[in-house]
């Protein structure tokens, strides 16, 4: 069994049942959407309790309820560049504003990067007379780079940021 | 000259002046600054007043100001997939995310997309004892794909949100 | 079930029945040929009573009418550059006339896009003695780009065009 | 002298002068704007009066007006995919409607293609109160596959539409 | 059902049978073997007499005999660059000779291509006591590149070759 | 000095001088039009009698004309995918009939290949009331694939074809 | 059956038989045991004794007999760049040395290639005190570039070496 | 001036005077040789005192001493895959080994990544009689995947190592 | 049977039994973690003791445990550039500071390489307040660029380290 | 001063002066000229008296000689696939005979690779009357994987050649 035959399984039995995202995520319960369809999609890997909420709702077998607490090899279900108009755009905006985020962040952390580890992210509707938005609020740690002395340590005089 | 070659000389001066990011934005002014640096860096337009702004901070030429105020084959700046890890980070949260963005936006809003062109962004620096944050909160319109008759006008019975 | 599947089934069945497409849009009815095609080759998503239509038609179970329901991840079927001599015409078109493209709508509309999703098109023979030609009228929503200022809101003197 | 060479002085003399592209348009003449802006960018070839008339209006050596007379290699100049916003969104549409397309140029015309050669092209502002659109009028030579005997000619029982 | 699983029993039937290509083209008839071998491999299509004629030679279902009627999705079955080195060596002609061959239709032809659709070939078998050679004849048509007006016509004083 | 340079120094020259390719071939002389022009474009080698004549007529230095002499880096000249559309027709007749073209050859010749070396091409134009066609003719050594024993020679029972 | 499946069969076997590759080439015989090796692994083609040699050995059908004796689609099976380290050896060998080669070989022979059709080679191992290598000596025909003249043939003054 | 054209520069001035690696380290002091090689090569940042010691001891302007500050965009200065032979292999162990580093960091440690920005490393010789080594410590700081909630705060019963 | 299907089977069995990896290494025994998880993965091979380990351990049959004893196709496994967040992170810091590697293994080696196959590396964890390291010692054999002469033995004035 | 550059300035003097290869590795001495050659084309490095004797005899600047003294980063100057035929045919051989080659050698000398650094060829042309053959003898050090034990020493019952 392949995370993605499973992902193909979850996918049919929601269809079969006519269940939403939202119902799917109320049953399983504790995480973000995001993170919870993340999971169903094979890029995220569930806790136990949630997996095994996961395998009661989907009727699944003890394997394939392990195989939701395995983290997946994760980015495998997107060709990149993305085909699919929605991911596509999101792929733009990093093409075209990354060298300006990039200057901007740098301006006012110093060196590092913004994690996409220690990261989360929140997505809302909001209502507008000219045609409803898609927010995003997303937050990530900012990670400084080490720099460091030839014995693997921070130097005495180390980076300073701004320096 | 092309597009880089201004880019060039841009950061050149910049560099030799000792600016920062946030002091050339508001002497060109009016727009945010992930515009302004975007317009600098070659992917983005600036405004006519905004461009005079620009020449006589730089000491540019006519046809500089002129090059400033057009818009710019955008996109030729980054190479895809990102090699930079600041910006990489970004690709991988689109890559990884980017099948749960879609359930999660098409559940909510019906066919379409987040639109990457009326879309706005901020970014700010959050605290945090742990390491402070990069907050980024951006927006999009989401435009409905157009369900069309054969007279390419939305037939009758068109699309509905959610059928 | 994967959408590819679907598409091969119902391909089989219309091989099978010897149907045209033009049989199965009549008996789906009610959109575009170019939409209705699109969405049994796993491009485009059909309304419920559409799909409904398309299942008493084929003879498909409840899950896969509700999958001809679902928005599909685009674009997986065509491979890029387009191997398929017919298909590659149009994209030989847009990297060819592409820049041109660009220049005269911008030039016309200011900076901005032509919208691939609030967008319509028809196809017609048009008779011709020396061959007749196949003749495509298309018409895109123009999105211009959103400038805007740090707070995400359109600054007082935004962006106008020409300008 | 490459005609990338001679594009960009040409676009330097356009943002010098401050032409627009409907006045250099106007002073070459004969052709629709796409073709004599594309020439200007390097992948359509103006006819002798047609260089002469622009190496007047931008003072133009006689190899100069000569190159501008060339078939150039084409598509050179256009990243593939597009980075640009305005034209990938056109790629866009190849990529998610080629197939229907196909198939339904194929069930009217039988097997061949829609020429980009043999092809004219109209583009103009469609006024609209949800916001302006741009309209593309296209048309292209449909030619058939020639199918054809041993001896390179059509045989007897030659291809007939829709057999 | 897909073109390549047809082509992949089409290719078992003809191993177990040890039929050559001679004797499967004399028993579908009419074209040139490069065309009804290309059908057989997924890359042309039989007209309907030459399918009944595959159909009943190869013992095939109604819904295969249809499929072979069918314009295939073309060029699917050939990586680029060809891994195989026979097939390898004409892309490598290609690759040197292109510019060349560019150079010199257009010279004499005019701005415009040589058709791979209204295109005809025959392959001979050339004695020669030094190694026999392959001999290959091809004839295409060749297609001007439309020269037209704003009004989507040819202009008055339009294109005219060697201009 | 690359050979690109050389390349793009000899059109400059035609231009200002206005000569065809023909006079050019005339004037190097004891070739193929295909392969002297080959040469001029930086995919082949022009002997040293050749050589001399091309220095007289473009007014070469001594290293220039050594440089025609030697064999070029071939293939550097032709991105691939052509982007071109007259290179890329060919292209695409190599992509949909590469396949056929193995199988008839191989049927024919046994196991090898049609020399891409040892290769000859004439063009010439064919009129055509239609319209007028391209007539190209080529042929190529076969060369079989060499079956050889243990010690590197052809073993005692060797490859005999059709076997 | 494709190519690969039977390769996979015939490995199968080997590996339940505990067969080494030296023992299976002795049982086919004639030829060099890169060239059977090669043929296994689905490269090469075998002569019809030699097949009937495996289909005894292997215990296969008339079809899988006759697939071994068909040349098959070369190349399909190494990834390019090759990702096993002993394979990608070689191809950095080529990477590195390849200009020098190049450079050597047309000093020595003129303007031509080693072919890689009409080739042999034998691999040993050489003990050797500081470890073992492994010693290939491959010898290949030298094909000199065709140069001929307008009608095909090669001219008066052809091509002479270091000419 | 580009962070490629510095590097160039200083390669030149290192290479005219004769000076190792070590020296320049010594000379600009503080970090760890991997770290200022790196800078020298366009990967990394000096401190600003660090980049007035290179700037003094290269004899750099004030611009260029100011580039050695800013943060390059990283990873421009290595084709992917590798080509050089020594990279490569570092490249080749991450291919060959990543899955077994997931699996193993993943059961230490849960869901997360080694960081490749707040991480050190040190490279040394070891002696060895077959041949000396070369020994690579490095250790990076495990980020565990934050799993947050609908809120974008971690919630009650989040992720716990192991579970 | 391919690699591929085998690992698959063996990972269904981890799972269904919930042993952990180090269970399977000390059941298989002998050699590093990362030896026997990669070759569980499909990436190295076991020795015969080993592979009967394993073969007793998952209950496996006598050809599936030869396949353990195989040596693999390495590196099918991992798409590259890495997809998985965790793998990519190797990926960068190669791709980041490979230059600076290889301009101190040269200055402390001469020419050559660090061997990716007489190679080892251990992996710890590193408790740190500020949050737990993941600690790779690794060291390879440092294999000098061999020069020789025409004979291909290393001519007298061979090459010296620092030469 | 990029190295390509001085490989570009010595091949202008080669032409210039009309030196053969062969005179230049005699001037030069001491190495294969298969190194010398590469040398000269940025892919090898001289020892100092080597490339003292090539700053003699270019005429060199001390900078230029100490650059061919230093390794190069190998591999830039060959695009892969190789677009020239000479070396394309190399490759094609390691992509048709790779497997044959890795499954030959691992079963003579188990698990590991032919070193491409601890490597020597030498190519000789053999007459022969059908036409000259180009004779390539290469040796390389057989390197076996190391299989190590959790110390990262090699375990007590360590891999043996065969097992």
């Amino acid at each position: 069994m392949k995370r993605e035959d499973l992902t193909e399984k979850l996918l049919d039995i929601k269809r079969e049942k006519g269940w939403s995202w939202k119902h799917i995520c109320e049953k399983i319960g504790g995480y973000s959407e995001v993170l919870i369809v993340g999971a169903i999609l094979g890029q995220m890997k569930l806790t136990k309790p949630q997996a095994a909420n996961a395998g009661e709702l989907f009727g699944l077998s003890k394997a394939e309820v392990a195989m939701l607490n395995e983290v997946p090899m994760r980015g495998t279900g997107t060709p990149m560049p993305p085909t699919d108009p929605l991911i596509y755009r999101f792929y733009e905006m990093v093409m075209v504003n990354g060298p300006a985020w990039k200057a901007l962040i740098e301006e006012e952390f110093g060196d590092g990067i913004m994690s996409a580890i220690d990261f989360d992210m929140a997505m809302e509707r909001v209502a507008n007379p000219k045609g409803d938005r898609v927010k995003i609020t997303m937050s990530g740690k900012f990670l400084p780079y080490k720099y460091y002395g030839a014995s693997g340590n921070v130097p005495e005089y180390g980076f300073k940021e701004g320096e």
